[in-house]
């Protein structure tokens, strides 16, 4: 049996782990013979040392053998799921899993909720009166065979070595790892069962990576480690420097997305669910045009079947803040910069995001984008309108708005939404 | 109130702690306020990073705020302390605070246990039949006003939070980090009230400090961590790469010990207690010749008051061991090397010293040194001889000793003991 104080300081020392000794360590912790304060200086010295690609695949695959994987292979048509490493007003999931699966294959999108400036989607879907987010490994296998998609929560049964890793690290200031972000994202989706996996990886100030040599890091590390564990995958950086759409909160983020399967989406989350949609066809071997698929409402459709098989009524009115709070331009001009950091802040001090994982959420909470970088303003015009049901909220949430809306003499072209895609 | 998760990453980014954060730190450690693997992955984070000479104060501080400080200014003589990083062999305190007493400081030398291959000055004390290691703080006062030297127990009201972090480390591999060796020692004996300290910092395979550079940065460190906190500090720099004297393990090294009270001890042995009972007794302001107290017999006769004043019976017969195992020179020749670290160790397996702390230790069991470096040797003389009650310990400790000894061809001069003063 590996001693673990040698296996600390063996990483500490910069030297590698042996394959099995990872996955000695992993069960260990999972059955507590490797206590927490052991695990988070392994986790600090992984912060300074890293993971080489073979210790990163057994740190993976031991995170994977710690709990169940789901048998998706007898589905009739090939699975696809999609990841974001998570941006403001990135409620692409929301139309994405309806609009591949109308497309002929299947979408077991397994999510998890927001925590800190980021919302997380299933927060955004129970905002729909009676929408359940826990489901059974059986009904999952039953609406991906029967409607060809589902979002809800990813059981306690799937990677729960990762489970208790993440609320290790998100307590020890060891979550910015690159290959420990990675294992952690991937060893879920390779649980999940998917056969293919599209990343949507996003870099600028209201993602996770805020520079793009990390983001492309972080984008090889889980292609290569999809690839290494027989599950297709192809990431797209994406720019997160504003917010993604127009809305950022839970009910304004599904009423944008009902819009946009309706055809009347912001062109940004358009262009982005399109081309992963795109992506995701691809892997799976399916030709079809997913801007057919929009525009024609069989997208919309498979929407409308998903959330009532969940127990969510889609004609039921969503819930909307009691107050409304403008932030307008202070000049003419083009606005140049919409900050998407500041904008999830705000929304987050609205209420619409929580601070501990144990936090409730406020549905009707948000803010509306009224303009977006590039486009032309006048003194005056509103380019926020803030939603909440306390309006003591306001305060601190303009507070986060300071410096984060830029508006310039000459016209702006943003630049482009999708910088490369990588796998 | 400080986030404990802030000061961790802030800390991991390199950042420097502000004083009033560190000291937030350890109170909130000390009272569970913060958690085991919060405070591990500080402590990381700390062997990468370091601490600069504030931070580093402000650590010691705190920790010596977490508990009581012994008061002896009242004593009518100075009082000095020594303290060693650890050798093998090292038996110097026994016979340097009665000898640096009977020339007129106080000494409390407030000490551990051993752990690993070197030993424990109240281990080999506990082989004198009655001798208490425990004392209260009034009798520590009562016998260095009495006798003016007291070897004991350090109490566990002396920096409770050094106790807490010790044990932490010692499970999390962040043992090895100056920063933290400096303040774990120093906070000790800030709290133990000695006005004045000399530090015996040893270098070499039997130390802790296997290099020359690390051991100054160790003792640079404390020295300026001593000066800081009032307490008038010294270093030696010594040589550890063969045991200090002839004698390793127990009851063996207080019969050395008594040897060189009587003027019978071997020449390393006499010239490093001489030279650091100078360097004592200079900080002390103590115009007195040591050697002169060790050759008349008042060295001595401190020990003994001092053993029987602590319950010990100087006169009654220690233990000796059943089994005796001799290793032969292989050659005849010079002895060149004879391992400080592989004697130690084998001592340590023959049930001289403890693998966990809660384990007990043999006091008859260790090691003779019949040779010392620099010696002629001829083939088949004994070189080392093993003692143990339990003779199925001695093919380990053999095996331990393994290119231990070197003997060339030539003549050779051990390089000499004392390398720096540093302070």
């Amino acid at each position: 049996m590996p001693d673990v104080v040698d296996l600390i300081r063996a990483k500490r020392d910069g030297e590698r782990l042996h394959q099995g000794d990872i996955r000695w360590l992993i069960d260990a912790y999972t059955a507590d013979a490797v206590a927490d304060e052991q695990m988070s200086a392994l986790l600090m010295a992984i912060y300074f040392r890293g993971l080489d690609p073979a210790e990163l695949r057994a740190w993976t695959r031991a995170m994977i053998s710690s709990g169940e994987r789901l048998e998706l292979s007898g589905l009739a048509v090939p699975t696809v799921d999609k990841h974001s490493t998570g941006g403001v007003g990135d409620k692409v999931s929301l139309i994405l899993a309806p609009l591949v699966a109308s497309c002929g294959a299947a979408v077991p999108q397994l999510s998890g909720r927001g925590l800190g400036h980021t919302g997380g989607t299933l927060d955004k879907l129970e905002s729909i009166p009676g929408w359940r987010a826990s489901l059974s490994n059986a009904d999952i296998i039953r609406l991906l065979a029967g409607i060809g998609c589902v979002i809800c929560a990813a059981g306690a049964g799937l990677a729960p070595a990762d489970r208790r890793l993440y609320a290790l690290r998100d307590v020890t200031a060891t979550v910015e790892s690159i290959p420990l972000i990675a294992s952690s994202i991937m060893s879920k989706k390779i649980a999940e069962g998917t056969g293919s996996l599209v990343l949507d990886v996003k870099v600028g100030t209201g993602a996770f990576m805020q520079d793009l040599a990390s983001a492309r890091e972080l984008a090889d590390t889980m292609v290569q480690l999809g690839d290494a564990h027989g599950v297709q995958t192809r990431a797209l950086l994406t720019r997160m420097d504003t917010p993604l759409g127009r809305a950022v909160g839970n009910a304004v983020e599904v009423a944008e997305s009902v819009a946009t399967l309706r055809g009347e989406g912001p062109a940004d989350l358009v262009e982005l669910t399109l081309a992963l949609a795109t992506e995701m066809l691809a892997l799976a071997g399916i030709d079809a045009d997913p801007a057919a698929a929009l525009a024609d409402g069989r997208a919309l459709e498979r929407y409308l079947a998903m959330i009532t098989a969940q127990g969510g009524d889609p004609a039921a009115e969503l819930p909307s803040a009691e107050h409304i709070e403008v932030v307008r331009a202070e000049i003419s001009g083009w606005l140049r910069v919409l900050d998407a950091r500041a904008v999830g802040v705000a929304a987050w001090r609205l209420g619409a995001g929580r601070a501990r994982k144990e936090d409730p959420v406020s549905h009707s909470a948000g803010v509306i984008c009224m303009a977006k970088p590039g486009d032309q303003v006048t003194a005056g015009e509103p380019v926020l309108e803030l939603r909440s049901d306390d309006p003591a909220r306001f305060g601190r949430a303009i507070e986060a708005l300071t410096g984060a809306i830029k508006i310039a003499p000459e016209p702006f072209e943003p630049p482009p939404l999708i910088i490369d895609v990588i796998g």
